[in-house]
């Protein structure tokens, strides 16, 4: 193992400007991530898995010089006036409630100025209580709701209020990232792709939302302080999109923009009992959205149900000529239901789970099963490398992307700083292999879905973890957050998978309990008309939380 | 800088087993590495280019749902028994002589047995001249061409011999890439695709030749000794596809597939009076190569005329499924020689040349002057960068890819060690770094095209280098191989751009010179376009070497 004091002095000269004690943090760090990677230094590289590029073949399906038979224009520029979901039928559901129908709904009615000012006074309260907003548009939003009523036809989200997490851009209003270092950050030039995508449609911004500084940083930002969660007040609302979650799950909006790197869309959808969506790596557009790590990190929405999630994706979905990742590959038809083949690993991915949680994954299988799905085999062995693997990948990444602001890296949160610092020194050995992994992981789940339409897990082990220490527990045992939290999330974010997260019930502790379903690439269609049927015959989703707007 | 222990240290824990010697050769190749790494570092970060992976889209072409508008199936089975050339249209440079009428050229008179037994007796005596052939493949060959000689309607290239560089797999025949490590290989079980496209058309492999060590070592592999130049036995043929250079450019075969990472196509081509295609990243699939680096890597062909160059491109470009990095891209139409637009870049990519390749350079640019063509302006300032940091990629990927095999270092070419021994221990940031200049490169060689249609360079400072010391001389001084062979070469492996080396006539002391043709991604057909024009109205390319078959 290399000594504090080398790697203190591989970071100076790799352009890092470390103090004492966070050298000695990092090497920490280090340390503990060692015989996770050293393990991996032993595991046989395979011929077909060693091009590290090959982790991005999966996500963009078979080459083919003829067209995707689908016929659908995936092709959507940023900003599009049209009221229409043309092409986008594959997401309609069912008949029940299609997408537009889903649209009228979170429309809802009455005025839009109405609508927005109601919204911000909602939120105003709830972030009274729960600390979930950094920044109200007050001016921004009426103006714009001013307009949407003077339409004549109203757009599909016409005057719909949204929250934003704030690594997430909007055109004239500054992204802090919940970071000192931005406090005084000049406006965004423009929106995000995916702001600009929604407000095409009407759809509203009404705030910059609460987030763990940098998405990577700890419960307490020193900017803000910390995002309680509206279920407990004494808890987290978990990260890192905090705010857009708690926001949300208070009913002060029906939705809001989140980014998930390792778990942060989909953790705090959990905590708060939201249906919240990690998209295939490249499907939603990063444009305008501060990077932490280019492998894992996905924009993805939240709300209270699949529906509603189900329309934004189709909203968001699609190329935009700027983010290199994105693959312009159709989506997957969804899989019917009745013969849905689910299958409910074990090993790492439950082996650590409180019986609520995994109470509640039962009780979704059993829905799913009553509706015609079958249980099948599948396991993945590798489960449990993802995390300190995916780890590996994104701090060494994260550290690469915040090296221009290392001077700056004594105002971050300390927590950031021992995070991200772990990835300074990784040897480019180190992360080739792990890249590598990436591909033999992804295998493995192309294997189980080879045999399977979905993969279900807790989508963490625990309910919401308390403040201020941040632990979980787990069948009356405490553990650290970040030993436990992301112990399935990762897994999506390592190889690219999509995963939706809902609520399946709650615990003793009156928190929300969630499960994971996990599609194969482009396979979000599945898992969003099976969540959408367990919620057609529950109502844990409508449950409102103890804090509300 | 991290002292000899340290990182012998480094390498130890990352899994290489260095002896003190070797050690010390690392830490040396490191120290002369760092100050081009260093100032790297200190070169700000562009947001645009910083996701790694935008170094691929240069490569991919615009991101569309619609067909490519050519309507060209690119997509071609590993093996094919079609004799036709479909949709290859764009490569038929003229009327005068088209694809067909090349590989009647090339095909020649007469029965296959006859034409492959003289060629293996010819290539017999080149080899106890020059010391260019690892293994020659009688029987094999002899039995494909007895089955040819049975067809009633002869394919494209029927019965031809070529060459194989002995990193490039042959079905039944093993490849030792010029290795001690590898003498008692086991046989390929299959052909790589390059082999499998050019034998589906009747074209008969007749040995594998010979390389530097795994196409990284230098000019005298342990294995065999240094394969010598046709024009000058005291001299080098060029790496590191010495062999296949050698042999063809004795007159053996008419042609042969060599490897380039750093140069090693263009260079034996340019100092064996060849025409030698390095293609766009990823055109031509490398399934099958033994492979050093995922980056860098292309496979190509070397002839002595470019029609031949365009007619083997044409048979071997196109996904294969199996290579992850294959774009499915269109080629670019080759655009017009009247008017065609061509830079001469100044600065680093010429400062260092001798006279007579200078005025090949000239005498190149004169004629197609003559031909229609406009010299436009173009400068590269970043093109001293790429040799040192195209390097740092490509022997950071070489060492992760020779880490399974670091017990039997040993046994390597110690300038293989050495050489590769400079990747071991770079850090994840530095190698993130490199990409991201290598998108920025790619950026500044589009902004010369957004101007011109072609680049043309000095392929490498010199003639031939001398053996055994591998020194090059220009204008009368001498300079070490490493330090002057690929300052232009370098720059078409770092971006992926394509480039063509043809020669341009020859220097006082007998030897080819050569220049270099850079096009833009998938560009090739005009550099094929106007390197045939060239070699219309010359005959340079027609001379025969002092030792000849």
């Amino acid at each position: 193992m290399s000594s504090p004091e080398e790697l203190g002095a591989l970071a100076v000269r790799l352009g890092y400007a470390l103090d004492p004690a966070q050298v000695k943090d990092m090497a920490e760090a280090v340390a503990a991530a060692e015989p996770a990677a050293a393990a991996l230094r032993d595991l046989p590289v395979r011929p077909e898995t060693a091009d590290p590029f090959r982790g991005e073949t999966w996500l963009r399906g078979p080459v083919s010089a003829d067209c995707p038979s689908s016929g659908t224009s995936h092709s959507r520029p940023p900003v599009t006036s049209e009221n229409g979901l043309d092409g986008l039928g594959v997401l309609d559901l069912d008949g029940a409630e299609g997408l537009r129908e889903t649209a009228a709904r979170v429309r809802g009615a009455g005025p839009a100025t109405e609508r927005v000012a109601a919204a911000l006074a909602g939120l105003e309260r709830v972030h009274a209580e729960l600390n979930c907003t950094i920044r109200f548009l007050h001016e921004r939003a009426a103006e714009q709701a001013a307009a949407a009523d003077g339409r004549a036809v109203p757009r599909l989200l016409e005057g719909v209020p949204f929250a934003v997490k704030d690594v997430i851009d909007v055109e004239g209003v500054p992204t802090t990232a919940a970071s000192r270092t931005r406090a005084d950050a000049a406006p965004a030039a423009a929106s995000a792709t995916v702001v600009a995508r929604l407000e095409a449609h009407g759809a509203i911004p009404i705030s910059k939302d609460a987030t763990t500084e940098f998405a990577v940083g700890g419960p307490h930002p020193p900017l803000t302080g910390p995002c309680r969660n509206p279920w407990d007040r004494e808890r987290w609302a978990g990260g890192s999109s905090t705010g857009t979650a708690a926001a949300v799950a208070a009913g002060a909006v029906p939705f809001g923009l989140g980014t998930d790197v390792g778990g942060s869309v989909r953790l705090p959808a959990a905590w708060c009992g939201l249906t919240g969506l990690k998209p295939t790596a490249g499907a939603i557009p990063r444009t305008g959205v501060v990077p932490l790590s280019w492998t894992t990190e996905t924009v993805g929405p939240l709300a209270r149900d699949a529906r509603t999630v189900a329309l934004l994706f189709a909203l968001l979905r699609g190329p935009d000529g700027v983010d290199p990742r994105m693959p312009d590959v159709p989506l997957r038809p969804p899989t019917d239901l009745r013969g849905l083949r689910i299958a409910l690993p074990g090993g790492y991915l439950t082996e650590l789970c409180d019986g609520a949680v995994r109470a509640g994954v039962a009780h979704l299988a059993e829905v799913l099963v009553d509706a015609g799905a079958e249980i099948v085999p599948g396991e993945i062995p590798s489960a449990e490398r993802a995390l300190p693997i995916g780890y590996e990948i994104v701090f060494t990444e994260a550290a690469a992307l915040h090296r221009i602001d290392a001077a700056r890296w004594g105002e971050y949160d300390p927590v950031t700083v021992k995070r991200i610092s772990q990835g300074i020194a990784t040897p480019a050995s180190d992360y080739l292999r792990a890249l590598q992994f990436r591909a033999e992981l992804q295998d493995e789940l192309a294997r189980v879905f080879a045999g399977a339409d979905l993969v279900v897990v807790p989508t963490t082990p625990a309910t919401a973890p308390r403040l201020p220490d941040g632990t979980v527990t787990v069948d009356g045992e405490r553990y650290p957050l970040y030993a436990a939290q992301s112990r399935a999330t990762m897994l999506g974010n390592l190889t690219g998978a999509p995963g939706l997260a809902l609520p399946t019930g709650f615990a003793p502790d009156g928190c929300p309990v969630s499960a994971l379903l996990i599609a194969p690439p482009h396979g979000e269609a599945t898992a969003l008309r099976a969540a959408q049927l367990f919620q057609d015959r529950t109502d844990h989703h409508t449950r409102t939380a103890p804090i509300s707007a």
